[in-house]
């Protein structure tokens, strides 16, 4: 399997969420969960962690990658509905990452010494 | 701000995570995250899905960024923890968009008609 | 209004879900997320959990009350999926308690002195 | 083991939450959760029912009654600080309750029939 390019994937994936915005709420899943409103976006966005935690919990590999896909998919979904873009997430993971790796005491600052 | 490259990011992320396996648990999070197993792991990422919900529903911008980092970098961790990769997540993101957007009825099956 | 008394509420709900164990779970929704398991169950009781927090950030009171007899109803169905029974739980929760009031030293032992 | 009267444990754990709403926040964990907010409270609702659907794959039943135990108690938490009463939920619970026994249709309106 030839990897997607995850850039081109999750550019195109924001342009088509905030495309939604303007779709009939009838015919776009996406759309209606605009229309339903941020809590019914953060609450599929938490069955979807939940899902994943137990995924995690069972050996279905396959299984455990479309939990993380629907956690991603409505993650972005969130990103578009606050009006921000997961460029500005990726950078902050970026940010965590120094010029050699994690730079793990600047991204974890509560962690114990 | 120059974006990052989504794809270099979460490439050089997985490569770091996957590298921390052999690290010393007692000098990296990461480490000590694998160190402590499955459940350790889930615990985080779930925790971090709450706390995405919570800044969900508050104004600050930057503090829902933050956590959707904190929440997808914990999904890197279960990926690397099961010897996954994120690119079959990106693939199955990939796989709902079609050649003109998001296959919704494909999807999202259970979706109502 | 005169409150329901717990004892007897949460020992006849009890009751009543271990009696769902027998039911057709075309009748019964109990019946039928015992028929579908554990998994299903513990998405319920999380996707209960991710309602009471966003209902928690909602001023509404009646619809935090409801949240969180639904995320106590689904617990007691994890409970009598288990075989176990509501009483470990209050029992433990009395334990917290000393004679005069909560012992939280020993209840929450992890709390920084 | 005698079980403690849960009449007796809900409504005497509820008046020692509501006692620590003076209490020093250095002095107690439920005060400095009061202290902390609602946000504070609802991450560890949410915290612990991660930990209780973990728990729920898990074989040792001992864990899952303190994972349980820890999810009801941060439900009580949250019960005071909102200025509610644990008779609220149960007698929510005991409307779900019909005469014989749980009447699901009423309860559960969103199930298929």
């Amino acid at each position: 399997m030839t990897p997607a390019d995850p850039s081109d994937v999750l550019g195109r994936l924001h342009a088509v969420l905030v495309e939604r915005k303007g779709a009939d709420a009838d015919q776009s899943y996406v759309a209606s969960l605009y229309k339903r409103g941020i809590d019914a976006i953060l609450k599929k966005l938490g069955e979807e962690a939940v899902e994943t935690v137990i995924a995690g919990k069972n050996p279905d590999d396959d299984a455990l990658v479309r939990e993380l896909a629907d956690l991603w998919f409505h993650s972005m979904i969130l990103i578009s509905a606050r009006g921000l873009s997961p460029a500005a997430v990726i950078n902050e993971l970026a940010r965590r990452m120094g010029r050699s790796g994690l730079e793990e005491k600047a991204s974890r600052p509560s962690q114990t010494p």
